[in-house]
């Protein structure tokens, strides 16, 4: 259904013929995996909420207010180098320079139960576990990795909003169980996790919730699992103590209790000795509720054999993949393919199935009409990405504009993302590049409300309390007073503005475009033709 | 509608003939603000979650982990006896034993804003005030107060979902204002709230909401104000340093910045100089959403005039407080009333206007042929007060039965209210009277699914894990080992048990009617013949 692309790469073309492959076969997820690359190895399907993938360390953004500069190379929880995972966790950021998530994650062990993951120092002193690069396979959809000290073969798989886990266990082993670790997060600061609540719905189902402070300030993770096998035993400590326990006092609520709640829970759930049948755990989220995830979940996975959800994720790569058809040496079309993949992995879908979505207001939204959204790294994405996808994926770039549409009619300051994530705005980055990415869609023809998004993007543009927008609108500048950065504030805005009076062109709007256009020239007041380059300068001139 | 009953007091009537006064003339709601009543004063109607009303302190439930006795006395948040009042917070308890609550603290005040509440020896110190009893008035429905510092005198009146406030500043007061502090909480121990949100949706609407961690373990309150005066400027501070700002580092988010959170925040908006004029503010809760509140608070205040709420609420309690006309003297009816106003409080309707509700699990659920009340403080009220709502009240006897049912069914340990209130189970005193207060609507011919409650009520009489349940069920009585409440759990388990018998009986189910008629006899095992008395014994008997 997807127009596809073909593409010569400028090299000379591998005498052996690498055409009539998958394009996923190409596909390396390994590759950006080290240092600065901030991507991760593990499985997802395009534009999936889910990123289910090895956190191999967990280094918090900050102690007691003081920044740990190590937190940023796990902006996406995996680094090649490291001798260990500590688990998998449920959602990862792929190539952003900033970080959060990394929420719900679980880990197998055996032996005696550890709450805390340890250090990469001692990987013995929690439950985190040694692996080989050996051991594991990362293809589009689809990662496993054996964790060395458990013996434990970890597969793993995703769905749009499931991540799906099997486990084998070596036979006999001693208490396999499963830890759900509730405080683990990427960036995780004390005091990232607002509340964390589970509840032990039968043997075979738990459900659950926590809400975070991050990046994103009020990012709401509802989960439903469900384990192959029936839980034998469970329980689980909270790092934090309770300030008050009520009632709860009068119950074991450590041990088999179902209705579990802490700001630091880590949670573990035993099995009988392994039969050499692997555990297969199958983990749908929300943002809306546990009802939501539940429904998720049974919508995307029920009845399903496992190796089928990963034949449909593999599928669904390959058709997205499909839509660029390019011939090169083999470094080539793993260069190509694994930045192609790299390209639809964010946004991500932020709906239920039903539809249902938390909006930026974190009121609960039905999407009338369109996928709702989320992720818009826009300072990151609206020179390419997001023009790409108005050529590649033009049903995917009209949700996107709806759904940044949508943000703009929830947002309390009435303006598009300008880095959103999870039903919030981070704030991230300068610029109000949403306008560009809109002005970009209505210039290539991509059927939205384009009245509107031009009165979304003039207020965008317009409001006076954001990165030195007043001055700029005063002074045709953005002065160094407002800002450090008041040069590259001033080039960025001069171009959106361009981008809206080009807009309002197309539309017949004479007054936006005049005005726009006037604006656009703003750059000069920060260029210095002395030097030949961007200077900023002071209100005073 | 309802039948009316007619009773006379065994007293004398008095000379004066009372009868043909209103019923809400005889009510006193400070009658029990004293000491450990453990009412309030303010403005509430029948049933409706919000009771908005003065709290005279703020004593911590704990200091790390101490309990602080003097905490008790604020289950309602009134003290008679104080000599300030903190401000005015939406919802209270009525006569518990135990508390919570207090959300949403709105005070007026002039001069410079001062985030703190202060405290009673020194109330200059903050934002509260002196007050005296003389400028009180408290009738059902409406209340109030002059406050001193500020020379503001203070209306109250409320609706189901919504309190409304009309506060009359002196002409040219300097910097009139109002406090909006979302760290306020009865038993507010550190760490109390989660988080709090506010948005300054714009200059006379602001939307919110808050999460706290109680003696509800996870309540969440969302609220919608409106202002009839524009904001001039406002602000807010954080007691609690966040431990990560992000993106949110980059704007004056104190001063003017709509989009407010954090785990103690307190808010100020500011108005223009007072020209006499009184400023009304409108309050919509819900524990669904902003979205929700701000339709409660549309659907039951507007277009109306703070007198015309005044009027209905005035009305509401008439028509209720009717059910019963009593003869006396003035005491006598004084004391008769106000007790019938008390009974008339709690439970409260925990739903919005369009029949979404919180559920246990904290799903939301549509309430299907049904309103939904919360606050069951079951082992106070299984006696009396649910059984009394059984004969003046079916309606809302049906209404409560049918919410007890919906949480049995949300229920993770499948079992009728213990002591619930919120969306929570908080899981206080001992029995599972929730067995008791169905039996009593079946035998009274409440029109509820009998079957659905004899299976919610022989669920709830044998969870395993509830104070001795399991001992109970296998030695025929609570051993001491279990709990020091040992004599008494078996007294109450075994008058549950008799309810659930009878109510068998009625329904012509043998097999439950003869294993619980059987449990019933159990109270003999914990009865000692010799002295007389209940007393405990050891499982070895």
């Amino acid at each position: 259904i997807m127009k596809r692309f073909t593409l010569t790469l400028a090299a000379v073309v591998s005498a052996i013929a690498l055409s009539g492959q998958p394009k996923t076969s190409y596909v390396n997820p390994m590759i950006g995996t080290g240092r600065m690359g901030h991507v991760f190895p593990g499985a997802c399907v395009p534009h999936g909420i889910v990123a289910l993938s090895p956190d191999t360390d967990t280094i918090p953004h900050n102690i007691e207010g003081k920044y740990q500069p190590r937190a940023y190379e796990y902006c996406a929880g995996y680094q090649y180098d490291d001798p260990t995972i500590v688990g998998f966790s449920h959602t990862h950021f792929s190539g952003t320079g900033h970080s959060d998530l990394g929420d719900i994650l679980i880990m197998p062990a055996t032996g005696p139960v550890k709450f805390n993951p340890g250090t990469t120092a001692d990987p013995d002193s929690g439950y985190r576990s040694r692996y080989s690069h050996e051991s594991e396979k990362a293809v589009p959809g689809y990662y496993e990795v054996t964790l060395d000290d458990y013996g434990v073969k970890a597969q793993l798989t995703a769905t749009k909003r499931c991540g799906v886990h099997r486990y084998t266990f070596p036979q006999d082993a001693d208490n396999p169980h499963i830890m759900l670790d509730l405080n683990h997060a990427i960036y995780n600061y004390d005091g990232k996790v607002l509340w964390a609540n589970v509840r032990v719905e039968n043997d075979r189902l738990v459900t659950g919730y926590r809400i975070t402070n991050g990046w994103a300030r009020t990012n709401y993770t509802y989960f439903a699992i469900r384990f192959s096998k029936p839980i034998r035993n469970y329980g689980y400590t909270d790092f934090a103590t309770p300030s008050y326990r009520g009632g709860f006092a009068k119950f074991d609520v450590k041990h088999n209790f179902p209705e579990i709640g802490g700001k630091q829970v880590v949670c573990h759930f035993d099995f009988d000795p392994a039969d050499g049948q692997p555990i297969e755990i199958r983990v749908g989220l929300s943002a809306v509720s546990c009802e939501g995830a539940l429904k998720n979940l049974d919508a995307e996975t029920q009845g399903k054999e496992f190796d089928c959800i990963v034949a449909e994720a593999d599928t669904a790569w390959e058709d997205a993949l499909g839509v660029i058809d390019v011939q090169g040496d083999a470094d080539q079309m793993a260069m190509f393919y694994t930045s192609l993949y790299h390209t639809m992995i964010n946004p991500s879908v932020y709906m239920d199935v039903d539809g249902s979505y938390r909006g930026l207001d974190h009121n609960i939204h039905k999407a009338d009409g369109f996928t709702n959204y989320t992720v818009f790294s826009l300072w990151d994405t609206y020179r390419a990405l997001m023009p790409l996808y108005n050529i590649i994926d033009r049903k995917g770039s009209r949700d996107m504009a709806m759904s940044m549409l949508a943000h703009y009619d929830q947002s309390v300051h009435h303006i598009l993302p300008v880095w959103s994530h999870c039903a919030n705005e981070n704030w991230c980055m300068i610029g109000y590049h949403g306008v560009s990415v809109l002005a970009d869609a209505i210039a290539k023809g991509i059927d939205i409300d384009k009245e509107k998004a031009m009165e979304a993007m003039v207020s965008s543009a317009t409001l006076p309390y954001y990165g030195g927008t007043a001055e700029y609108m005063k002074l045709g500048y953005v002065p160094l007073e407002a800002t450090s950065t008041a040069a590259s504030n001033t080039f960025e805005y001069a171009y959106d503005d361009w981008a809206i009076a080009n807009t309002a062109r197309i539309l017949g709007n004479g007054e936006v475009y005049a005005q726009f256009y006037a604006r656009s020239a703003n750059w000069k007041n920060s260029f210095d033709c002395g030097c030949g380059l961007a200077r900023p300068k002071y209100a005073d001139g």
